[in-house]
């Protein structure tokens, strides 16, 4: 089972790797990270390389995409990728999104007239290309399947993991990364952190997703 | 403030990526990955390289010390990486680890008589390098903190940005991330997990942390 994770500069790099974490650890699974230019990207943050092993021409029919966010999926043209997406949402077993990932099936024209998410700071811009925006963690339609900011990938990951290998394996995979999360804060969230947090992140604004 | 992770190669990399994605986010902070060797290093599952970009003796005195785990703290000698940790908690204002690399702590002598803990199928490991493993998700012991498996890292990363920068950073890291976990199951711990899953992680065994 072919998994493709599409990366690029300035890409972010929990986005990529929370997927990746589960996916990986699904029985028969191949996670195959791809780029236009194969070879190391570098993060969002500056502070570190992702390598793409694999051009987008060698990976044309993955059953699973998943296409991360950060800062570069707007700094950047990306006709190549979005063609490439464009395609291979054609045969795929799910196409998915984490963060600002969304941007880019939607400029694909794959989320038009869907309910989608992103990372909370986007939603106009996700809008914008068709999509109705919902605060939600995880949204499924049909085979597209879009995750909130960051951190959302791990959760998306493991409901694939529960729609392709059942709920045994999915709650083993879990178990193995030992995901029980218990944050410091209630904050993860516009809808439940304080009003001068979510404020003060507006502000700081679109270095996030 | 510079905050040190060292990688090698067969590191399970969420380890590294959650911690690196809060604390990069810290006003200030400069999150350098270090290696005995510096260049690609290929993580467990074989699918990806992380690049460290400097040499061990390159970062001496990092403000904070964030030890990953992985296959490969226990499949190939560590002499150099064991020798730093132990000097560089000598002026450390933290050293951490998440999952396995509190085995490399513990090599370096550092667990000695304190409460800590890693992945849950690693205690007995973790007990013979002096410490006392306790089914904890974080585990703070001075400036000696500890996480358990994996994904654990996050949680103990903005445990550190709270102590660090305060309850207002931690929380817009928080935000900024969108950690606001929703897993489908609640079976990321082995005393939550039902037993025939334990069982089951617990046989496929140690490719885990």
């Amino acid at each position: 089972m072919q998994i493709a994770i599409p990366l690029f500069d300035r890409v972010t790099a929990l986005d990529a790797i929370g997927p990746y974490e589960v996916l990986s650890r699904l029985p028969g699974a191949e996670v195959l990270f791809v780029a236009a230019e194969p070879g190391p990207k570098r993060t969002d943050t500056g502070a570190l390389a992702l390598t793409a092993e694999r051009g987008l021409g060698e990976v044309l029919k993955p059953e699973i995409v998943v296409v991360p966010g950060g800062r570069g999926t707007r700094d950047q043209p990306h006709e190549e990728l979005v063609a490439w997406i464009q395609q291979a949402h054609q045969t795929s077993r799910y196409t998915t999104s984490v963060c600002t990932g969304a941007l880019l099936l939607g400029a694909a024209g794959i989320l038009d007239g869907l309910r989608a998410t992103t990372h909370w700071l986007f939603f106009d811009q996700l809008r914008a290309l068709g999509a109705e925006p919902t605060l939600e963690r995880v949204v499924e339609q049909g085979k597209v399947i879009t995750a909130a900011g960051v951190s959302s990938g791990i959760d998306m990951a493991l409901r694939l993991a529960q729609l392709i290998a059942g709920d045994d394996v999915a709650q083993a995979v879990q178990l193995s990364i030992e995901y029980d999360p218990q944050p410091p804060f209630d904050a993860g969230s516009p809808d439940k952190a304080p009003e001068p947090i979510v404020q003060l992140v507006r502000q700081l604004g679109a270095t996030a997703g």
